[in-house]
C-alpha cells in the first residue's frame, strides 16, 4: 500500500487537500450546466453522422437531412417526456438501473447496469475522439494525430480525476453556458444571414460526392430505407446523456423532482434547437461531409481529386467557418467551447463510473470495497478501469467518431428501452391500488407517455441493431455479456458466502477458557506494551513466546527477562532455520488441540512507522504471520500497536485521503463547505 | 498477496511442492562441483581475454602469452592459498564478509558486501553471455542474435528459481565433471598430438592481425607494459569464484576445515591446469583472437580483408575444433558442457544472492524480510532484482564478455583484498594471546600466506583498477558506492527505530480497563463468534457496534438483536456517508480520551476466503480499518477469523510456500531429506 502510495503521488503530484464535506443543493441554473454537458456536447457530432451517412449516396440524399432531424427530434421529445415521468417518480436517484431493478428484477438490472458500464467507457472515447477532431480542426498540425492526442487528453482527464479536483458548479456553468451561448449564437447570427440572403456557402459547398458502389442514383426504395434507417439511427446518437439527470434528482434544491424535470424539459428544448439549426445552415450553405477515411469520394466542382492534405472539418467548423467569414475569432470560439464542452462530457463519465460502482456494490453486484466512499484503491481502480478502456477503443479505432459511434448507441437505447418498460410497469402497478380519480388520471397519462416513449425507443433500438451490428455494435453486445455474466457471478459468490455464514444457535456458545500468549522478539517497548495489555485482558493462562534460532540471542533475553523480573513465563520454540512464521502457528494449533473449547488470544506487537520505505523495512513477518494465523480456528490475532514518531506522516495522509474531495460529488449534492477552505484564505465571509 | 501470486503461477506453473528438509552434508566429491562450477566457468573466458588483449598490437605479442598465464596461474596459487587459512579460522560460512566485519570492522564489511552485490549481478551477465558465444559457436543461426539468447536465458534461470527447484548434487556433479573431463581431456589429447608432432594448426593460425593504431612494431617500452598489464588483468578473470568454497564450510562433512580446504586445493589445481593448458595450445595452434567488434582488425595471409560474415570462435571452440579435426562430436562435446557449465556459474549467483542478501539482513544491512526462508516475497523479489540486472548490462553492453569482464574484475579483488587484510589482522590479533609455540608456528605461517595473497591482490587491484577504470570499472565502483551508501542508510534507521524503542520503566505501568467493542456488519457466524471470543475474554466494559447509513437496514439489525437477546448492548454510529472506517476510528478514540489509562479493544470479525478472486470480492474494510486503527494509542485490534469452507485451499496454498525448496539450500547443507518424497514413490529404501 506504501509504495503504491508514493509511486501514485510521483505520477500524480501531491493530492488535493479537502476540507469537510457538506450537503449542498443546487438551483436550477447551476444543475442544468452540472448535467447537461453530455447531452448537449452530443450537438458537436450527431449532425455530423446524419449528414455522413447520408453521402453515402452522393450529396443528392442529403435533401432528407431535416426529415431525418425532425425524426430524432420527436423521438428525443419522446425521450425527454418520458424521463420527466421516471423523475417525478424515482426522486432517489437511482435512474434507469433502480427502475429496472425494482419494476422487472434484478435481471433487467443487471443488464441496464452493463449497458451503463459499456455506455461509460464509450462516452470517453466518443467523447474525447470528437473533441480532438475539433482540436484539429482549430490547430491543423494536429491534422493526421488525432488518436495520439485523444489518448493524450484521456491520460490527462484520468490523472485529474485520481488526483482530486474540488468541484463546484461554476467548473461545469462557465464552459456550458459559454458553448450555449456560442453555438446559439451562431446558429441565430447565421438565420439572420438566410434570411437577409447573404448567408455565405460553406468551404466545401462546390464538392461533389462520388456515391457508394450501389447507392448510385436511382436509389431503390429498399437502399432508399436503409440508407434513412443508418442515418437516422446514426443521428440518435444525439440522444446520449439525456438519462443524468434521473441519477441527479437528489441533488436539486426542492421541491426536487419538479425542478429536475422543468430543468429535464429546459435541455430537451436547448439540444433539440441546436441540433435542427445547425443541420439546417449546414443544409443551407451547402457543407459537404463523407467519412473521413472515405475522402477520396469528394470531387472538385469539375470532377477532379482534391489536393493531398485536404482536411474536412466538422459540421460545426464549417459553419462556424462560413457564418463568421468576416470575423475569424468567432470561428475560434466555436470551436474551442465545443472542445471545452466535449471533455467536460468525457469527464461526466470519470465522475458516473465511480458512482454506478457504488450503487451496484451496495446490491451485491460488484466487489464492497466500491461501495464505500473512502476505498481509494477501489475508487482510483475504476478511473484506470475506464481510462484504459477508453483508450484501447480510440485506438483500435483510430479516433475515428463515426466507427465508435456504431457501438455507442446499442447501449444507451438497452437502457432507455428497459426503464420505459420499467416505468410502465411501475404505473400499472400503482393503478391496481389507487382510488384518488385525480391521481388516478394522472398516473394514465403517464403511463401513456412512457408507452409513446418505449414504442419510439423500441423502433430505434432495432433500427439500430439492425444497421450497426456488422458495424461493431456485436462488441457492445458481447461487451454488455460479459459484464452482466460476471455481475452475476458476483452476486452469486455473495449470496453463497452469506448463506454459508448464516447465523444458528450453535455460534452462541461461550469458549471455556482463553490462552494468550504474547510473542517477543526483543524486549523493546512494543514488547512490554503488548505484555501489559494481555495482562490486563486477564486470561486464563498468559505466557510469553520467543522463537530461537540462534542460542546467544536467546541466553541474552532469557537473563534479560530474568533480570527484569517478569511474572509471566517465557516459552522458547527451537526454529533451526530461522523460520519465524511456522513455530508459532504450530504451537498455537497445539495449545488449541488440547483445549478445544478454548480459544488462543496471540497478541503482536508492531510497531507502526510513516513513512513507505519503513515500511519496507519492518513488519513484514507480522503481517505474514497475521495472515497465516487466520487459517487457523480457534485462534485470535491481537494486534498491539506502538506508534513510532514517524508514524505522525501516514497519520497524516491516512486523514487526508478519507477527508479526500470526489469527483462527481457536486452531482450526487456534496460540495465542498464553502466556510472551511483552510488556512491559506484570510479572512472568512 | 493473492493476484501475485495467481499471476506469478501462470507465468511460472505450479511450484514444486517439497517434503521437509533434513541437513546432509557434503562429500568431497560432491562438494567439489557444488562449488566449483563458478571457478572452473572462467576457464570459458579468461585465456580469451589475454589473447585478445595482447592482439592490440597485433599476433606478435602472443609470444608473451605463457608468461601471462604463468602470472596468473600464481596469483591464483597466492589467493587459493589464503583462502585455505580463512576456511580454517572461519568455519561458519561467513566468507569475506564475515572475515572483514570480524577484523576491520562494519565498514569493511559493508563494502565487501556491495562488492559482492555488484559481483552477483555481473557473474550472471559475464557467465551468460560467454555462454551464449559458445551457443553461437555451435549453432551458427544465433550468430548476431547473442544478446537476445543471453537475455533469454537469463529469464529462464530466474523463472527455475522462482519456482524453486529440487537440487541434489548430482545436479551440479554431472556437468561440471563432465566439463573437466572434456577440457581436461581435450588438453591431454592435444598434448599427445604436440609431442608426436601432428598438432593441426586451428582455423584462424593464418590470419594477420592488424595492430591498434599506437601499437605497431616497435612497441615503446610503456605501451608494452600497459599492454601487458591490461592482458594480465583481464587473465584475473580466470580468479572469479575461488571464494565460494568459504561461504560453504558448513555444508562439507567432518572435518568440515579440513574437508573444504583439500577441495579448495582441488579446486585451484584444476583451474590453473585448464587455463594454462588451454592458452599453450591455442598458442601452438596459432589461434589468433581479437575483440569481436574489431573483426576487420583480421586480415588473410595475404592481407585482404575477410568476408563479410566471419565469426571467430572461442578459443576453446577454436582449440576444440582443431583437435578434433577428424572427430566433430569432440568440438561439439566441448562446447556443450562449456556452455552447460557457465549456465551453471550464472546459477551460482541466483543461489548465493538470497543467502547474502539473508547475512546483510541479520545485521541490519538489508530489509529484516530478507532474513527470513520462509519470506517468499523477499526471495523473490532478490532473483528478479539479479534477473532484472543483469539484462541490463547484458542488452547495454550487448552481450559481450570483453566489456563486461571490464566491470567485473574490481569488485572481485575488492573483496579479496579486504578479505585479505581481516586475516593478517586476525592472525595478529590471535597471535597476541595464543601462548603454545606450535600452535603461533602455525599462526605466523598462515599470517605469512595471507601476507603473500594480500601483497598480490593488491597489485592486481591497482593494475585493474588503472587500466580497467575508464573502461567500465568506473561503473562498477558507482554501484559499489551506492550499495554501501544505502546499506548504511538502512543500518541507520534500524539503529535509530531501536533506540526509540528501547524500554525503559514507563512501559510497565498496567492498563487499568479494558473497554471492548465489537464491530457488527450483520448478525452472522463471524459475528457470533467474535461475540463470544470478547465476552470470553472478560472485559471491564463490552459493547457491540454497529455503522449505520442506512435506516431500514439498521431496524432490521435492531429487531435481530433484540430477538436474540443478546446481553451485549449495541451501539449505533451514525454515518450519512457510507463512510466505516472513520466512525469506529473516531469512536475508539473518543472512549480512549475519556479513560486515558485503560486500552481499548477492538473486535473485528473476519472471514477468511481462499482464492485470489474472493479476496478481492472480501474483507477490503477490514483491512482499512486495522491499518487505520494501528495509528490511534491505547487500542489493540483484534481478528477473530471464521473460515470458510474455501479458506482450505489458501491454506494449502501456504503450507506449500512454507515447506518450499530454495535454489541453495544445497550449498548450505540443507537437502530433501530422501527419505519423504510423497506418495508417487510406490517403495521406500
Amino acid at each position: 500500500m506504501g509504495v503504491t502510495d508514493a509511486s501514485k503521488r510521483i505520477l500524480l503530484g501531491r493530492k488535493l487537500r479537502s476540507s469537510q464535506l457538506g450537503e449542498t443543493l443546487l438551483p436550477k441554473r447551476i444543475a442544468l450546466p452540472v448535467f447537461a454537458s453530455d447531452a448537449l456536447s452530443s450537438v458537436a457530432y450527431a449532425p455530423d453522422e446524419i449528414f455522413l451517412m447520408l453521402a453515402i449516396a452522393g450529396a443528392s440524399a442529403y435533401v432528407w437531412s431535416w426529415q431525418i432531424a425532425v425524426a430524432v427530434a420527436v423521438v428525443m421529445t419522446a425521450v425527454i417526456a418520458s424521463y420527466r415521468q421516471t423523475v417525478h417518480a424515482y426522486p432517489s436517484g437511482g435512474g434507469d438501473y433502480e427502475v429496472a431493478t425494482t419494476n422487472l428484477g434484478p435481471r433487467a438490472g443487471t443488464t441496464v447496469a452493463s449497458a451503463l458500464l459499456v455506455d461509460y467507457v464509450l462516452t470517453v472515447a466518443v467523447s474525447i475522439s470528437s473533441g480532438a477532431q475539433y482540436a484539429a480542426s482549430a490547430l491543423p498540425f494536429l491534422v493526421g494525430h488525432e488518436a495520439t492526442f485523444a489518448t493524450a487528453m484521456v491520460v490527462l482527464l484520468a490523472a485529474i480525476n485520481l488526483r482530486g479536483v474540488r468541484e463546484s458548479g461554476s467548473v461545469f456553468a462557465v464552459p456550458t453556458y459559454a458553448f450555449m451561448v456560442a453555438i446559439l449564437g451562431m446558429c441565430a447570427y447565421g438565420l439572420v444571414r438566410l434570411l437577409t440572403g447573404t448567408l455565405p456557402q460553406a468551404e466545401s459547398a462546390d464538392l461533389q460526392i462520388i456515391p457508394q458502389p450501389g447507392f448510385e442514383e436511382p436509389l431503390t426504395t429498399a437502399a432508399l430505407i436503409f440508407l434513412l434507417a443508418r442515418a437516422f439511427s446514426s443521428g440518435c446518437a444525439a440522444l446520449t446523456g439525456v438519462e443524468a439527470i434521473s441519477n441527479g434528482v437528489p441533488a436539486f434544491r426542492r421541491p426536487k423532482s419538479k425542478n429536475a424535470a422543468t430543468t429535464l424539459l429546459l435541455l430537451g428544448s436547448i439540444a433539440v434547437t441546436m441540433m435542427i439549426s445547425v443541420i439546417v445552415l449546414a443544409r443551407q450553405m451547402g457543407v459537404k461531409y463523407v467519412e473521413p477515411h472515405e475522402l477520396d469520394r469528394l470531387r472538385t466542382a469539375t470532377g477532379e481529386m482534391l489536393p493531398e492534405g485536404y482536411d474536412q472539418g466538422t459540421l460545426i467548423a464549417q459553419v462556424a467557418r462560413g457564418i463568421f467569414d468576416g470575423f475569424p475569432p468567432g470561428f475560434y470560439v466555436v470551436v474551442s467551447v465545443t472542445g471545452l464542452i466535449l471533455l467536460l462530457a468525457a469527464n461526466t463519465a470519470f465522475n458516473g463510473f465511480p458512482v454506478l460502482g457504488s450503487i451496484l456494490a451496495q446490491d451485491g453486484f460488484a466487489p464492497r470495497a466500491l461501495a464505500s466512499r473512502g476505498d481509494r484503491l477501489a475508487y482510483s481502480n475504476g478511473i484506470v478501469f475506464l481510462a484504459v478502456m477508453s483508450i484501447v477503443l480510440i485506438l483500435a479505432f483510430d479516433a475515428e467518431v463515426t466507427r465508435l459511434i456504431q457501438l455507442y448507441i446499442v447501449g444507451v437505447f438497452v437502457s432507455f428501452n428497459l426503464s420505459q418498460l420499467g416505468m410502465i410497469k411501475h404505473w400499472t402497478r400503482h393503478l391496481a391500488t389507487e382510488r384518488d380519480p385525480a391521481t388516478r388520471r394522472r398516473m394514465v397519462r403517464s403511463r401513456a407517455i412512457n408507452t409513446i416513449g418505449l414504442s419510439f425507443t423500441a423502433v430505434v433500438l432495432v433500427i439500430v441493431v439492425l444497421t450497426k451490428f456488422t458495424e461493431g455494435a456485436w462488441i457492445t453486445i458481447l461487451a454488455m455479456g460479459f459484464f452482466y455474466v460476471l455481475m452475476r457471478r458476483i452476486r452469486r459468490h455473495y449470496d453463497e458466502v452469506a448463506l454459508e455464514l448464516a447465523a444458528d444457535e450453535s455460534d452462541k456458545v461461550l469458549p471455556t477458557r482463553v490462552h494468550a500468549i504474547v510473542l517477543v522478539s526483543k524486549l523493546h517497548k512494543p514488547t512490554l506494551r503488548a505484555l501489559a495489555f494481555a495482562k490486563a485482558s486477564r486470561p486464563n493462562v498468559l505466557e510469553a513466546v520467543y522463537v530461537s534460532s540462534d542460542q546467544a540471542a536467546t541466553n541474552t533475553l532469557l537473563g534479560e527477562w530474568e533480570d527484569r523480573g517478569f511474572d509471566v513465563p517465557l516459552k522458547v520454540l527451537f526454529s533451526p532455520y530461522r523460520e519465524l512464521v511456522r513455530p508459532v502457528v504450530e504451537y498455537a494449533v497445539e495449545i488449541r488441540r488440547g483445549n478445544p473449547r478454548g480459544v488462543v488470544a496471540v497478541y503482536i506487537p508492531e510497531y507502526v512507522v510513516g513513512h513507505w520505505w519503513e515500511q519496507l523495512l519492518h513488519n513484514q513477518t507480522a503481517l505474514r504471520l497475521k495472515g497465516r494465523l487466520l487459517f487457523a480456528p480457534g485462534v485470535m490475532v491481537i494486534s498491539v500497536p506502538y506508534q513510532l514518531r514517524s508514524s505522525q506522516v501516514a497519520l497524516e495522509r491516512v486523514k487526508r485521503q478519507q477527508t479526500r474531495v470526489h469527483a462527481g460529488d457536486v452531482r450526487r449534492g456534496r460540495l465542498v463547505d464553502p466556510d472551511d477552505r483552510g488556512p491559506s484564505r484570510p479572512t472568512r465571509r
